[in-house]
């Protein structure tokens, strides 16, 4: 086998497209179903090997001839496979990246450089070279060790995209010509309330501690947000346990609110879920509730605050039909799908082969 | 009235406690009703005047003595109201920085200094003056015109905690002997699938371009992420139309599927959504879309992907119980609540107080 010299090129790796034949998600390693590929705006996914013709791509360095069979090489001095494609001409360093589903790259953030000098060199580079080759959207995400490259790449003109503790998420979107394709994070929060009613008709409320001196007094559901990975049927449980201390145990989805530009100027679906109570003794949280008791639910909707409030009002009114029967709300039901292999929560009205009109919704409340 | 040489002090300012008093989210400007207060992890609200005390609180400098009716000093040889806040002690800068209503603070993004090195020692003065008033989390939201003070931030032990366009938001928990009480970034993408049937129970189908190669040959319903601030019965519609030129008509929520770790590692909200055709031909979206018919329903539930797939197939039963109104799904009602005196949408089942058994649910789909 032939061998040339290598000491201008400094670093030489290879683009992992053959390794992405399980289609797996590169940021969260989760195969992906097609069944729910979330056309246009799905964010980043890698191809398959049998999706790529077999032109070999380098992560390093330009080349001025191409085959089809060198795939690999070592650095600085070890022999190469192929004299063909590495010729004399000085190698630029490029980022490695690989090709995602849509016309774009996804840059390996195991691989970046360490020397934020370097890195600025190779990702206008990169720019460059994935601009030549006609690629579209650049995903790039910077783990927090890497802090430094965020101003780098931003001058570069990238975009921040989302973050999560441990990493910002940036793009880049080369063709001038066409608009940008890249999906927005239209990410949403996620809050659930409890309507807790126990045997005597009574309502599980709570009083907040901080809140507008406007609304002292009111008595309302308790609430809160999900927490990183929690279901909405055990982060209800969850809230009203920590706001209250009485134990319940979940029912139904009854109805969920879906608000734009909340908190963080994000959107937030909020959803209303039905508990049984399990225990009956009430601990408050003192750093959060200023007070909590069972009071009666006629007593509840009474409030003038409460009255008043359309949103709020109606949300009663389903709590109220839902015990009376005339309705019927959302289960959460653990099935497997090959969307990820993992069980996840599917909510659903109860379907019922044998259902009797006589008995519109078939699952006691109380 | 007094005045003194404030040669010493080069910048003065003043925290805002006062304006504060509409509990308007800093960084939304959306007032917030307590209704929907969402306890423990509700991110940075900022406290209204009448829950402070009327002590001074001074953005910029150390003082010496305080008292409660100094409340503004002017720059650099102007005089100021009292000698006895400002000593001939040499002034520290801190950073302009809000009460949140859990005892931290928020800084404000639009005070911050120019210069990444003046950024960093104020920073870190800031930090030390919390620190010494027992604040706890500290909320800094960098825009991206500001993306250098990232990694100096970052090096003082700040974290990311979620970044949109245009911004990353970073927080810092300070007391070390307590575990952080930040709010996770818990945020979720949401997406649609359409389930349209036509009058000849022919179901809309489509097969992607981008999806693996074993399940080439599939035909799933058209499904999509919603965009920003975009309601989840439009973007039902919308990606249906975009994807197969299908002009349809929202009806019902019919479930939805809440999934961990999926792409970006995020949570994963899906909602099936069934849909009125309102007209009948396809024009495929080309990019995205290999083709698109409508398919016998019965032909559409033969397919071995669905049938051998749990989530799916019982995803289908949903659709098919819905068909025979064995089931209702939840309709969006547009409703304005005192929560942001915005309209938003809940998502209810038909509460319908003259509910005759015999029709479980009274709403034709077809």
């Amino acid at each position: 086998m032939d061998s040339i010299s290598v000491s201008e090129v400094t670093v030489i790796g290879r683009t992992h497209l053959g390794f992405m034949h399980s289609f797996r998600q590169p940021f969260s390693g989760v195969p992906m179903s097609p069944k729910f590929c979330y056309s246009r705006v799905e964010g980043p996914r890698a191809i398959s090997s049998s999706d790529t013709n077999t032109t070999s791509q380098f992560a390093y360095g330009e080349r001025t001839a191409a085959t089809n069979s060198d795939l690999g090489y070592k650095i600085n001095g070890v022999n190469l496979k192929s004299r063909t494609l590495i010729s004399s001409v000085k190698e630029r360093l490029l980022l490695d990246a690989n090709d995602d589903a849509y016309g774009g790259v996804i840059v390996d953030h195991e691989k970046l450089p360490s020397n934020p000098y370097a890195f600025a060199s190779i990702l206008r580079a990169s720019l460059s070279d994935w601009r030549r080759k006609g690629k579209k959207g650049v995903w790039l995400k910077l783990p927090v060790e890497q802090s430094e490259f965020v101003p780098i790449a931003i001058k570069e003109g990238f975009e921040y995209h989302h973050a999560e503790k441990g990493y910002v998420m940036l793009t880049y979107w080369i063709p001038e010509e066409e608009p940008s394709m890249l999906p927005a994070n239209a990410s949403h929060q996620v809050g659930v309330g409890g309507f807790v009613l126990n045997q005597h008709k009574e309502v599980l409320v709570v009083q907040e501690k901080y809140c507008a001196p406007s609304i002292t007094g009111l008595w309302k559901l308790p609430t809160g947000f999900i927490n990183e990975s929690e279901e909405i049927f055990s982060g209800a449980v969850r809230e009203v346990k920590e706001e209250t201390g009485v134990d319940t145990e979940f029912s139904e989805v009854i109805a969920f609110r879906h608000a734009h530009n909340v908190a963080f100027e994000k959107s937030d679906l909020f959803f209303i879920c039905m508990l049984r109570p399990l225990s009956d003794k009430i601990t408050i949280d003192s750093l959060e509730i200023e007070a909590a008791k069972w009071m009666p639910l006629v007593e509840f909707v009474e409030q003038p605050m409460i009255r008043e409030d359309k949103m709020f009002k109606r949300v009663i009114e389903i709590c109220e039909a839902r015990l009376s029967h005339r309705y019927c709300g959302l289960s959460p039901h653990r099935l497997v799908s090959t969307f990820d292999g993992k069980p996840s929560s599917l909510y659903y009205n109860v379907v019922d082969d044998d259902h009797d009109p006589s008995n519109y919704c078939n699952t006691d409340f109380l």
